[in-house]
């Protein structure tokens, strides 16, 4: 008779010794997208970078289906896909030129969006043991991601002009004269940062890309939201300023075009990029890819990007207007330049995993500051989203937000 | 002055230092899809497992996403998906049951393609020094893909019946006489085998999932081709033997509606899916799964693969009857139910990747069966795929296969 413990969540373990040492080390923690359980149906969703429905470019889609499937009958469903997939990789070294990135279609890896952007950097780069210095607070499920490498992680603190790169030099420079180690792999999002919405300024832009060589790292620049600025003037992505090709760079169209097209790309120095490229394994969507084709290049791709900076920028301007209306003073909250996020920092006492349960009864749910930490910090900050809901439910939402707050506040 | 030696391919390893030890240990080779460089245009080729053109549903495909916009305005395109790409996965758990798989929903992991879905399965259980047992041939996408996760891999002869499960078992058995570390994972492609086509027995199938329980392995089952038999009753998968949740199970839609569309699955025990799922992080493609969803529940899927078996057993026979009239009598080859390969093995003396550029020059092409071990044999061995060319270039092919084979056994 072969006796099996099983445990309260009716995990019997019976395959546990044969998984890797970093899924060991996992087990029991909750995997990527479990955050996803935190929304409550009846109550308002500040919570995800979700875009609004009414941006999604259904019809748009359709027709560079029906357009690319007449133009190339036999390759656009075909391995490897046809010339409209190319045209993607095309347009998108176009666009990061104008970004002021020297590249070309060489330097460009499609991807199945941008985790998966992250995750064949992780899989190129990150070995068990190997340490990753990341901005605390930053995007939980590229934590989640790391997590999955086994590595270290260590986080640098951001203010109005994104990470402290100062505390990040200082602690290069300690470890050195110390004879410690210095990490892989430096993980930023410098532009309307997730979940702080703050952007690095233009002086640690250059800065970091100084210590990268310096220090001998690679820098992985996230830039999800770069493209979805509302006020002010570009600044330079960190792979602009690059000379030696340590910065590797990762995009996606979930903000640009949707989620649901699970698309994004992977930017990089070729002879990297060639490494990166192996360890992808296997092909990308070609039936997306061609779509998106067809949809970036012949499709009104550049004017639903201005209208989504218009859209966005109004639920922005509202999200701060329902803060500054409602919140108690003693709420703190950033105000970005652009992308999908306000950061709100309440009083030290008010701990807002705490209060979720309360927020959602009141009406509103939100992240809690803490899932973006790789340590216990956060504890009184959350993020919102002002992307996903109406005017109206913003309103209702932050007035809820407000009224459980005022009442942790009280001790109630 | 910095000197940076440049290697003939432009190699200047910069970054050698950074990447992981699996990446340094393949520096230099070629990565996956690198065989595609062994078309030449003017040659017939026979050398990929493409889907013939004709095959592919590009009306079904549009109908489908108009219809999936109409009802599904706001999620269809959102992070998650909707009903649609929810009815996927519930489809897929029904036509796996129908094949004799006791599972729902909870045990199917939708992914971006088979190799993706063998890949996250890798990440889960395998680390750098671990061993990996395989078929050898077999699929060399997934031999690439073993090497990116710096494992050892043991490959074992196939006869007419599949996997030699015998030699398995003794080398199993002589490990632990012996003391010697047995593998975490055996990799196999039960049915119409890339590249050989032939497929395991019903008992050889019981003895290896019997053998996995025995000496606590993972089985992961490919089976990309089952669902087009061409002659002769399905086997039950090895997933519908398994009663200790050891067998992963993994598969596409590339094959049944197009390359392009670039979704599949794993299929596994819902304590190990879990974990399976955790290391996959990431979305997946929910406009691609939706129109799928709606493909296979609303849509002619069912009809449609019915039509491929039709088309494919004729050009499967095809292929055999070019083999019979145009090859020398020292040549072999399997004659597979199904799938898309036939595996020819030439005399001894003739290397079939030497005779690849007299073969293209005669006016085909084929993949060398060297690609398909992870040792050194195959080299009188080839893969020919009967799945994309015309009935016509596939006589002209074959036949000039039988002129550079004839040649090379001339001694030319």
């Amino acid at each position: 008779v072969e006796v099996v413990v099983v445990s309260d969540d009716g995990h019997t373990g019976a395959f546990d010794h044969l998984f890797t040492a970093a899924v060991r080390d996992g087990l029991g923690e909750e995997g990527y997208g479990s955050w996803r359980s935190i929304d409550e149906p009846d109550a308002v969703s500040l919570s995800f970078g979700f875009p609004y429905p009414e941006s999604f470019p259904h019809e748009e889609l359709v027709a560079a289906a029906e357009a690319v499937f007449e133009a190339e009958h036999d390759t656009a469903l075909q391995y490897g896909g046809g010339d409209y997939a190319d045209r993607l990789v095309e347009t998108v070294a176009e666009r990061e030129r104008r970004r002021g990135i020297d590249c070309g279609p060489e330097n460009v890896l499609l991807t199945n969006g941008a985790t998966h952007a992250i995750d064949v950097v992780c899989h190129t780069f990150l070995e068990r043991g190997d340490e990753v210095f990341v901005e605390a607070p930053t995007f939980m499920g590229s934590l989640k991601l790391f997590g999955n490498y086994g590595v270290e992680v260590t986080g640098f603190e951001n203010d109005a002009d994104g990470l402290r790169v100062d505390a990040v030099a200082a602690e290069l420079e300690r470890r050195e004269d110390a004879g410690e180690a210095t990490p892989k792999l430096l993980y930023t999002i410098p532009t309307f940062q997730n979940p702080t919405g703050t952007t690095l300024s233009r002086e640690r832009r250059e800065r970091l890309v100084e210590l990268a060589e310096a220090h001998d790292f690679v820098v992985l620049e996230d830039d999800a939201y770069g493209a979805l600025r509302y006020d002010g003037a570009d600044l330079p992505p960190l792979a602009a300023l690059d000379g030696s090709g340590r910065v590797v760079r990762t995009n996606t169209f979930s903000k640009t075009v949707a989620p649901g097209v699970r698309s994004g790309w992977v930017l990089g120095d070729e002879e990297l990029l060639e490494e990166v490229t192996r360890m992808r394994a296997g092909g990308t969507n070609t039936f997306t890819q061609s779509v998106l084709g067809y949809y970036c290049t012949e499709g009104p791709f550049e004017e639903n990007v201005a209208e989504l900076r218009t859209r966005y920028a109004e639920r922005r301007d509202h999200m701060l207007d329902c803060l500054e209306e409602h919140m108690p003073p003693a709420a703190e909250w950033t105000e970005p330049d652009g992308g999908f996020f306000v950061w709100v920092t309440l009083p030290e006492a008010v701990d807002t995993e705490e209060l979720l349960p309360r927020a959602a009864e009141e009406g509103v749910t939100y992240l809690p500051g803490e899932l973006f930490f790789p340590d216990d910090r956060g504890r009184n900050c959350l993020r919102l989203s002002f992307s996903h809901v109406s005017p109206g439910e913003m309103d209702r939402g932050v007035a809820a937000l407000a009224r459980a707050t005022r009442s942790a506040m009280a001790g109630d």
